[in-house]
């Protein structure tokens, strides 16, 4: 999303384009409907992908409700993406015809600032594209330069190699595209702390269990952590053991807070709603760290003296970079570690959306089914 | 300072103990004066102190006064400690007899914990005991065992010798003090985040130049890192030149902070009065650290979005171990990196926590000359 609220109909096709089927909220206020949208040819550095999935993320529908602020219609969104690499430009090295390959929240970036260096592209100085509602600010992008980016929920896709990752055939396809959103918000920052190094055991914290928070169960456990698992409703605790954390302790719970004081090296703190995250902080041994990863707007009263007496850090973490994110669905395939999810077809995206806003259906991913969708008369553009 | 407002007079010396001249508060709401308190023979790890010198921080007249809570009576403060060693214990290692010997904030600790097993024994899981107005807790202390501990305004001190920091004589005894407290406040924070590494090379920010910020300031660029004075006053712009800040920056110059946008890796603050550490935020490069070193006592609001958009830390420090103090002291003999200071005498003390408390003596730390003090009959206990 860049600015606010606008309307940039598509436009028609150049002639390096060709015209997609994808599903979308047309204009602001709109219900999700199939539209017509043009994906480039194939430059030298991009792969063509044949998408075959792309999962659903909460943020979808923030941005594509204009929830959180703007968004240009039409929106397609997804930045959960896998599918079958169909063509390859000629200078790509990373993929060939037939790979699985997935593209998560960014599709390009400056790739010249210290942060795009690093690896840490979703850093960039210069702010990366998003991969839908973006606006296409550097070269690596295709297409109309004045057209918005538009996401995952379509039939092709073309993106820079760069920023496509390499499935192995061990995650099964359906499962790939949340590791590339919920799996690398929950890695990048498990890895930025060093917990991530062979031999390396520490106790980590996970507060929601939700979609981030089961797949941080998930990794941190199979990293060989032990885990704890937060949540303010003790209705938790049966998935979060199921999930594979060691402890369950509810925030609101004196006595259980109490049984893990000064017991975890790193919290990773999923919650999106408006918090105190000092209540948390008793938790934490020396040298601890809070990681917050969820969008809150208000600020966070936030007292000194725990993070003094005890050299305490509340950080922030948003996804991760480019070889943060190979390394992470590396890591998921070795490791058999796969985000549980639920199929579903592009006409039910509007219902699937209205469950992520009105329920708590504890750490499925809906996942769009796109090939399914595609052959479904009824909620093609006409 | 353990728990509230309380008077214990000192006991009669017990026989492994003697009575020595000191200066301190006798009771809540008295004026400095003369008092005698006891300190015991040299223990087998003990090391015997003939005080030169003791250094006035402002935390003194907070916890004397108590401005900020409790303290235990007659309180005889002192955490700045400067002299020469008079006499050793038979199983000292670290120290002989001529030799000059420091002590900071704290005389023990558990010893047994993570943190104090780490050579962080001001994070001892158990609270390290105070120099002055703490609880014998442990061992490593001597004397009647529920006498509070008196600190070093005091003509001799006997300490085990762990608490107690070897002083090469490169460094000037009368400056020695200060570093004991404000050098090792500023220098654990920088050695914490990897920037005493030979060759690191960063960007550091000091907000605040005063006592702890021209430290900041010395210990930084004498490091070879680029130093960044931060400053709410105009006026400060000279005095962090002076001291070796390559650039100043005034919070409240909007123009001036932007100069400095993204520039930083660590900022040092320093201020104590509450505030909003946010507005400093935005000078953090990507995996920038702010680091709170003053004891504020109304929560900080601190945005979320910042911390996650850039992966920057808010963190807190307090002091540091003896491992740590001891390095720094060493760096500040080979570097010639030493505290400004104003000697006084001993019947000037009230003076001088009324110039703390009132005025702003830019970057000076008052140090009482003890021996000087000693020798003047109207300011002796009769």
């Amino acid at each position: 999303m860049d600015g606010g609220i606008r309307q940039v109909d598509v436009f028609p096709a150049q002639e390096n384009e060709y015209p997609v089927v994808a599903w979308g909220v047309p204009k602001h206020g709109e219900k999700v409907a199939p539209v017509m949208i043009n994906r480039p040819n194939v430059g030298d550095y991009d792969i063509k992908i044949d998408m075959k999935y792309c999962g659903i993320c909460h943020s979808d529908v923030h941005l594509a409700r204009a929830e959180l602020g703007g968004c240009v219609y039409p929106c397609v969104p997804g930045h959960e993406l896998a599918g079958v690499v169909a063509e390859v430009g000629s200078k790509v090295t990373k993929f060939k015809v037939g790979d699985h390959a997935g593209v998560g929240c960014m599709v390009d970036a400056c790739l010249e600032c210290d942060s795009c260096k690093d690896g840490d592209e979703n850093y960039c100085e210069k702010r990366s594209v998003m991969t839908y509602s973006g606006e296409k600010r550097f070269k690596g992008v295709g297409g109309h330069p004045e057209q918005q980016t538009f996401g995952g929920y379509s039939k092709v896709h073309v993106v820079q190699e760069r920023f496509c990752f390499n499935l192995p055939e061990a995650i099964p396809l359906e499962k790939a595209g949340p590791l590339l959103c919920a799996g690398i918000t929950m890695w990048d920052p498990i890895r930025n702390f060093g917990a991530t190094k062979p031999g390396v055991k520490k106790c980590i914290g996970i507060i929601g269990v939700g979609g981030l928070g089961t797949m941080g169960i998930k990794l941190a456990k199979a990293l060989g952590h032990r885990v704890v698992a937060i949540s303010r409703s003790a209705d938790k605790a049966e998935l979060s053991k199921e999930k594979g954390a060691d402890a369950f302790v509810v925030s609101t719970n004196e006595e259980q807070m109490k049984s893990e004081t000064k017991q975890i090296d790193l919290i990773l703190n999923t919650i999106s709603a408006n918090h105190d995250c000092g209540i948390y902080l008793p938790l934490l041994k020396k040298d601890g760290k809070i990681v917050q990863l969820g969008a809150c707007i208000s600020p966070h009263p936030i007292s000194q003296l725990p993070l003094m007496f005890n050299r305490i850090s509340v950080a922030g973490s948003i996804i991760g970079g480019c070889p943060s994110t190979q390394e992470m669905v590396n890591f998921c395939a070795d490791n058999k570690v796969f985000p549980d999810v639920e199929l579903i077809e592009a006409d039910k995206i509007e219902w699937a959306w209205d469950q992520l806003t009105n329920l708590n259906k504890d750490g499925i991913r809906y996942v769009i089914d796109i090939e399914k969708s595609a052959q479904n008369p009824n909620f093609l553009p006409k």
